[in-house]
């Protein structure tokens, strides 16, 4: 829904031209050892426990009663503190819209939904009102000493009410928020050690935005002396890789779940080639490809096995009608989980 | 207004023992060279002319027909994108709360506001409902087939409305958005010089939270180099100091405007003598000083001359009944800004 008044233009977009660095080479997939290592070294966030307990509670109700599937969908950038320096960090461009958008599609699905977001990032049902230029308060009217709805906005609103309610009503969404890398890496496994006994039936739709590099907490105070100001009053900052706990996802958290990567680039000579690459490196089911700039009208599914790509894509009429790429993809990726599912029981 | 099914923490907090890293020196004041060297190699923002009008008419307006005094707020962190990659960048912590809940206040004390603020982060009045936590459809219900304000949140609702409609109707808010330092620099001085007619009746409240490091634009291909990977997989980042242009902003772009600065700490021994350092350094008139730990119940006002200093506190009481500090900051600003102005009639 557009709100009223919009400016003509966003300050947060980023440039294309200089979105990517591809002076940086992939990394190794994470081992077992590096899984050890960092959660050795990095403690886990105090409300762990009780995100445990909402995650344990909600997956037991839909194993028990709704037998619905379960898909976790992440969301939004992670951020890396800069040491002796909370209040500054390194953050990743993105507002949610991919995550939000498909959680939204993936209820209307039949799926329950644990949400992984990015707080204060884009959630289902509320984006369509939220992250606007102007106020919120614009959608509303005073009628008879009463606020109100503005009618203009009150058909689609309800619409949109009426389905979020049904995701409460069911117990069907629950929302989780992350901020810093570490948060989410400690969450994500949480989350995926507590969906494991729902063998095939869970699925992993990562979308997040996640730091490719970090401040080891180990190498703090070593690091606190690099990062303060030299004698010509720069500062420097020196970054380690992140761990690819993708491999560890597939291979141990959530064994036999069906696991969806995405792969952000933007030049379409090399998207198809850097996906196939993360299959091999991950084993995983499915990555979910995309330019920068042509992100809301097409993706190309990439699965294993040689040269299978699927581009799903929207008709200029379709996006003269506002219709989104998501409403194509989450069923698209429903089939593909349908035959995962299919050939995992066929191998029991 | 609390939200419905909050969750007990939030992730987004910095910790407050490693919040500013004391191992950074001051840095000296900007001199008409660097404003001169940095204009000179930094691109303008493209949509500045469209700022520009939208400010020319604002205070041409209030010029000529409110009489108002005009107050520019400032709030929300600035970004510094990392050079050739602009999905990743280095941000600030600050969710825009003082300088939201100030404009609020300018407001209603009669003040017109242009409120220059990081895109997304809190604004003025619709600050009330959103950044939540949870959804903000959970304010609404729907009765008899139509989408409606949930009694229990009408009343307060109507009343945040009425102040924003106000707002709106005497054209006496304009909300214009920045994300990276450059963009807030440059949208800054532009501003600035269209404030410059209205004198002393002009006040500068400037509560954002501005980088201290960034990539010059005029060095990245130098720096594309040390920034890529290096040997053991780590990522080097150089940083410049950002030129502090609050001494141009004081001796040029807004010479004769009442203009105030913010300093955050966490340690309460030495709150005081940053301020007067920076009051010292800038030659401007106030600065407020503040505690991340306790900043929304304590507040220090530090101005020009031997120990000046005034504490505005909030009560046990005050505290209690869920008063904002800012209602009590606000107007004591305007009685600075008040002697400010009669002084400055004085010397005409």
């Amino acid at each position: 829904m557009t709100p009223p008044q919009s400016k003509n233009f966003h300050t947060a977009n980023p440039e294309f031209e200089q979105a990517i660095d591809r002076s940086i080479p992939e990394f190794a997939a994470a081992q077992l050892s590096d899984e050890d290592k960092y959660f050795k070294n990095h403690k886990p966030p105090v409300y762990l426990p009780e995100i445990a307990v909402e995650v344990q509670d909600f997956v037991k109700y839909h194993l028990e009663h709704s037998h619905k599937r379960i898909a976790l969908v992440t969301s939004g950038g992670t951020t890396v503190p800069l040491e002796n320096n909370t209040v500054r960090f390194i953050d990743n461009f993105s507002a949610g819209t991919r995550g939000a958008t498909s959680a939204e599609y993936f209820l209307e699905n039949g799926y329950a939904v644990i949400f992984l977001h990015r707080e204060f990032s884009l959630l289902p049902y509320s984006r369509h009102f939220s992250h606007s230029t102007n106020c919120f308060l614009d959608f509303m009217t005073e009628k008879d000493n009463k606020i109100q709805i503005n009618d203009q906005f009150a058909d689609e609103m309800l619409q949109v009410w009426r389905k979020y309610n049904e995701a409460k009503d069911t117990n069907s969404l629950l929302l989780i928020p992350f901020t810093t890398v570490n948060q989410y890496l400690y969450t994500l496994k949480e989350i995926s050690e507590n969906l494991h006994i729902m063998k095939s039936k869970a699925l992993f739709y990562l979308a997040a935005a996640v730091s490719d590099f970090f401040i080891p907490q180990s190498r703090m105070p070593q690091h606190k002396i690099q990062s303060s100001a030299t004698q010509d009053g720069e500062l420097v900052i020196r970054l380690a890789q992140v761990p690819k706990f993708l491999s560890r996802l597939v291979e141990n958290w959530a064994q036999g779940a069906m696991i969806i990567s995405f792969k952000l680039e933007t030049d379409n000579n090399i998207l198809i080639q850097k996906a196939e690459s993360a299959l091999e490196r991950y084993h995983h089911q499915l990555v979910i490809g995309n330019l920068l700039q042509t992100r809301k009208k097409e993706v190309v599914f990439v699965t294993p096995g040689h040269h299978q790509e699927n581009w799903i894509r929207l008709t200029d009429q379709e996006i003269n009608d506002n219709v989104e790429i998501e409403s194509k993809m989450i069923p698209a990726v429903i089939k593909v989980h349908d035959d995962w599912i299919a050939k995992n029981d066929n191998n029991n």
